[in-house]
């Protein structure tokens, strides 16, 4: 299996989230506190592989609730049907998601693109075969409730498999390939 | 990390199940389609760890629309509040889940007991701390709906992974072991 930090030719999304056994990336008030610091992930090798981050109003909202109004050191693009690009400053915003509007983000990255999140824009990026790798950090720990890793919808996504590791503190990581989608019958 | 077939000496019940990525033991009708079968996994060296198989009453409608009346050579113990012991030879039916009824099934097998599903079943078991492992095979595949592992509930279960294993079709086998549950402030 391939390394997680193998660099790529061309800027691919990456939908690159924490998540518990039972498939929440937070908890029902959006809480992260279940999600441990692990000393053996490293970070900064993490956020090297991006330039771009890419995420729903929601997960904006958490990012300005944590203090900051753009992901350090990355181009911050936001979808949003309602947030007025006047605004706001420093981030780029998108009000729809599709192949064009999604297209100059590629061109312009010389990196990865993060999917920061959530999992309404998640399922609507997959929906345009738009997002290429699953990459979660399974944490060990059932919260019953919350935020899902992809929001409600009948249409199956299938994976492969190209990377997992496992740290001492029973994080599991595990990267997928998302594989093109075909309609349902 | 200790082998996934190693012996126990006391019967354990443990919460033994496939699952999509985002959490979900079956699709929003039932669907077992997309479990994939694993010629790596040995099913039979599973069973043998097993003598009884523990279940809710709709996982149960699900095994008699497979064809069975109860798991092949095991004990099967049906947990329903409706089912009537009467209608139904060949199962032992519990019509309550508490440490009282449960002891008794502990005592009694030799082997450990398969929590076979579902989803509220373990909720309620891991409620009172009677569950002792949560096993998942993680299929890769995304469902985006359908039956979660866990039923809804506000309460978290901190889970320490025991093993893992990872197989050639991308399906990971990931073995927690249940911590006591304290309640939530």
């Amino acid at each position: 299996m391939s390394s997680m930090t193998a660099k790529q030719a061309a800027p691919r999304i990456r939908y690159l989230v924490a998540m518990s056994l039972d498939g929440f990336i937070a908890g029902p008030h959006g809480e992260a506190d279940w999600i441990t610091s692990d000393p053996d992930i490293d970070f900064a090798a993490t956020f090297a592989q991006f330039d771009t981050a890419l995420m729903g109003r929601k997960t904006y909202e958490q990012v300005t609730k944590a203090g900051y109004s753009s992901l350090p050191g990355m181009k911050t693009v936001v979808c949003s049907r309602s947030l007025q690009p006047a605004d706001y400053s420093g981030i780029t915003i998108l009000h729809s998601v599709s192949r064009e509007t999604i297209a100059p983000l590629k061109t312009a990255s010389r990196k990865d693109i993060w999917l920061f999140g959530g999992a309404v824009l998640f399922r609507d990026l997959a929906s345009e075969n738009l997002v290429d790798t699953v990459e979660v950090s399974v944490v060990p720990i059932l919260l019953g409730s919350g935020v899902p890793l992809i929001a409600d919808t009948a249409d199956r996504i299938q994976l492969s498999l190209t990377a997992h590791e496992i740290y001492k503190t029973g994080i599991v990581r595990l990267q997928y390939a998302v594989l093109p989608r075909h309609p349902q019958a």
